[in-house]
C-alpha cells in the first residue's frame, strides 16, 4: 500500500461522540528514518478513557488537539525496521494512531510476546490494558482480604470481568453490577460471581443492600454516578473504594458533574477512596501479565471479546462503551493476523 | 442545688438551628446508684459535628432522638462518687448532656489530668477533641513528608489552627483557608502560616493557585463544598486529601448534597481521599495529648479560645460554628473552676 487510512480528531463533541467528531482520512505512507519502525496494525483496543482524550478536561496526560490523529492502544506487526529493538516480523503494542499502520521510534511501545495456546486477539485484548488495570486496582490499590465482600461496577466490561474473577481467586465474595439480564446471567453462571445486580431493573440501592447484606468492604468503581452513590451507602466502616473509571460522566463535555451525593460517608464510614492510572504501573506489567495469562490458559479467568471488524467502524464502535452496548472487551480488527 | 438545667433536643431543624430546636429544661437531681458518679460541669466543647447528631443522616454513631438530652463533650468535677475510678474532687471529660451536672457510670469518660502551667480551659479546649483530631488526621491519615505543601480549611478554627502548626513543626509549607482579614492576619502573623487564602475575597481557586504555585501535596478538609473543589483542582499527582469535616453541608437537612464537582481528579491526579473519626483513635490520646501539651507550654502551638459564658447561651453559641462566627476553639463555660 502506498497510502493508508487514519482517523483524525476533527471537532470536539459537546456530549456524545457525533458523526463529525472523528474523520477517516487517506494519507501517504511516511518514509522511515533511522531508529524507526513501521507497524502494520492488527487490533485497536477501545477503552472508556479514549473519550476523555478528546475532551477539554485536565487529565492524567495531555489531551489530543483537534486536527491531530486519534490515538488508542494498538497491537501491530513490525513490517519494516530501522530500529534495533523491534525486528521485522515481531509484534509490538503501544499507543498509536487509529490507522492501518504507523511509524514509531518505539516510545511508549513494548514488544508483545506470543503466548503459546493464547490467540493473539485474546492476549492483546485482556493483557494490554484491561487485565493489568484490574490487577493493579484490585490488588495493589484495593488490597482486599480473603472473605471480604467486593463489588465491581461495569462488571461485564473488560476490566470488571477480570476484577471479579481475581477477587474470587483471592477468596473474596464478589458482587457484580451490570446492565441487562444476559450480562448478569453470564457473570453469575459462567464467571462464578456470587451475586449480581442489574442496574436496569431499578432500585439499585435496594438491590445492592440485598446482595451485600453484610455491607461492602471493597468497591471497585468503573462507572460513577448513581452506582457509586449506592455503593457508598452500603460501605462498611474502614472500607475502600478503588476508582478506576467514571464512565457515567465521560460524555459530560463542559457540563459540571456533581460528585457522589454520599461523599460524606468518607467520614461517616471512615473510607479510603483512591484512584489510579494503570500507566503509572508499567513496571509491574510483565509479572501481572504472566499471572493473568496462566489463569486464562487454565480457564480460571474467563472473558468475552467484542471484536468489531474494520478500521472504518472504529468511531461507531467506540460509542458502544457509553451505552453499555459492548459484550466484553471491545476492540477493532484492523488487519489480518500474521500466519 | 436540688434541681439543675439541661438542654433537650426538642424539634429537628430543617436547616439552620432554630429557636425551638433545643430547649432548656429544669430537672430534679437524680439519685446516685452504686458504680456511678456525679459530675459538676465546668466546660462544654462545641464542635461542628454536634449539628449532625440532631440530623437524620446515617452517622458514625447513633443520632440523638428528639425528646432526649442534647449531648456534647464536657469537662467536669466529680462532686459525689460511688465509682472506684472517679474520686470526688477529680476531673473527668467525656460525652455528656448539655447540663449543669450529670450522673455517669464512667462509660465514655476518662479522668482529665491537671497539666502544670496549662489553664483548665485551654487544656480541655485544645486537648479533648481538636488537638487529637488535628494530630490523627494530619500525621496518621495524611502522613505528609517534610517539604510538602499542606492546605487546611477552616484554618482559624479549633482543628485547623492546630493542623497548620503541626504541619509547620513537621517541616511542611502551610497554607490556611479562612474567612475574613482578621483571621487570615492572625494565622500568618501570629501562627506562622506560610500563606493564607481569605475565601470571603472570592476567586478561591485563583487565590489558592497563587498561594500554592507548586500544587498541593496534602489537603486537610474541614469544610467541603467550594473549598474542597478548589483544593481538588490544585492537588499534585499522588496527593492526599484528609477529610475531617464537611461543615459546609451540615445544615443541609434532608436536601441532597452534591459531592465535589472535581471528584474525577481522584483518578486524574491519582489521589487518596481518606476520612476519619477521632473517636476511633482514643488509644493514641495520651501520647498525642502529651506532645501537644508540651508544644502548647513551649509556645510552639498557639491558639485562641472562644469561651461563651453560661449554659443558657449554648444553643445560640453553637450556631457560630456554621457562620464562621467563632474566633478559635468554641466552648461554653458552665460552672466555676474548682479552686
Amino acid at each position: 500500500m502506498s497510502t493508508h487510512r487514519c482517523w483524525y480528531f476533527n471537532r470536539r463533541p459537546r456530549h456524545e461522540i457525533e458523526a463529525d467528531t472523528l474523520q477517516l482520512r487517506e494519507l501517504p505512507r511516511a518514509p522511515l528514518q533511522d531508529g524507526e519502525f513501521r507497524l502494520r496494525h492488527l487490533y485497536l483496543s477501545l477503552d472508556a478513557t479514549n473519550r476523555l482524550w478528546i475532551s477539554e478536561w485536565d487529565l492524567y496526560m495531555p489531551t489530543i488537539a483537534p486536527g491531530s490523529p486519534m490515538l488508542g492502544f494498538v497491537l501491530g506487526e513490525v513490517v519494516e525496521s530501522r530500529h534495533p529493538g523491534f525486528a521485522v516480523g515481531s509484534l509490538a503494542a503501544g499507543l498509536a494512531p487509529w490507522a492501518d499502520e504507523s511509524v514509531s521510534t518505539g516510545e511508549g511501545f513494548s514488544p508483545m510476546p506470543r503466548i503459546p495456546g493464547l490467540p493473539l486477539a485474546e492476549a492483546f485484548g485482556i493483557l494490554a490494558v484491561a487485565g493489568p488495570s484490574a490487577y493493579v486496582g484490585l490488588m495493589d490499590i484495593g488490597r482486599p482480604k480473603p472473605g471480604d465482600t467486593v463489588v465491581v461496577s461495569a462488571a461485564a466490561g473488560a476490566v470488571g470481568m477480570i476484577v471479579g474473577q481475581l477477587a474470587r481467586i483471592h477468596g473474596c465474595r464478589v458482587i457484580g453490577v451490570a446492565g441487562g439480564a444476559e450480562k448478569c446471567r453470564w457473570l453469575k453462571d459462567e464467571l462464578g460471581f456470587d451475586a449480581v445486580v442489574d442496574y436496569r431493573q431499578g432500585d439499585l440501592l435496594g438491590q445492592l443492600r440485598q446482595a451485600a447484606p453484610e455491607g461492602i468492604d471493597l468497591h471497585y468503581e468503573n462507572v460513577g454516578g448513581e452506582i457509586l452513590d449506592a455503593a457508598l451507602s452500603c460501605m462498611n466502616n474502614f472500607g475502600t473504594v478503588v476508582v478506576c473509571g467514571l464512565i457515567a460522566s465521560y460524555n459530560a463535555g463542559s457540563d459540571p458533574v456533581p460528585g457522589p451525593y454520599m461523599f460524606r460517608n468518607v467520614i461517616m464510614r471512615r473510607l479510603r477512596i483512591e484512584g489510579f492510572v494503570v500507566l503509572d504501573h508499567l513496571d509491574k506489567y510483565p509479572q501481572y501479565q504472566q499471572k493473568l495469562a496462566a489463569w486464562m490458559l487454565e480457564g480460571k479467568i474467563k472473558y468475552r471479546l467484542h471484536v468489531v471488524d474494520g478500521l472504518a467502524r472504529a468511531s461507531e464502535a467506540l460509542k458502544l462503551l457509553y451505552t453499555s452496548g459492548n459484550q466484553g472487551k471491545l476492540m477493532v480488527r484492523i488487519g489480518a493476523e500474521p500466519a
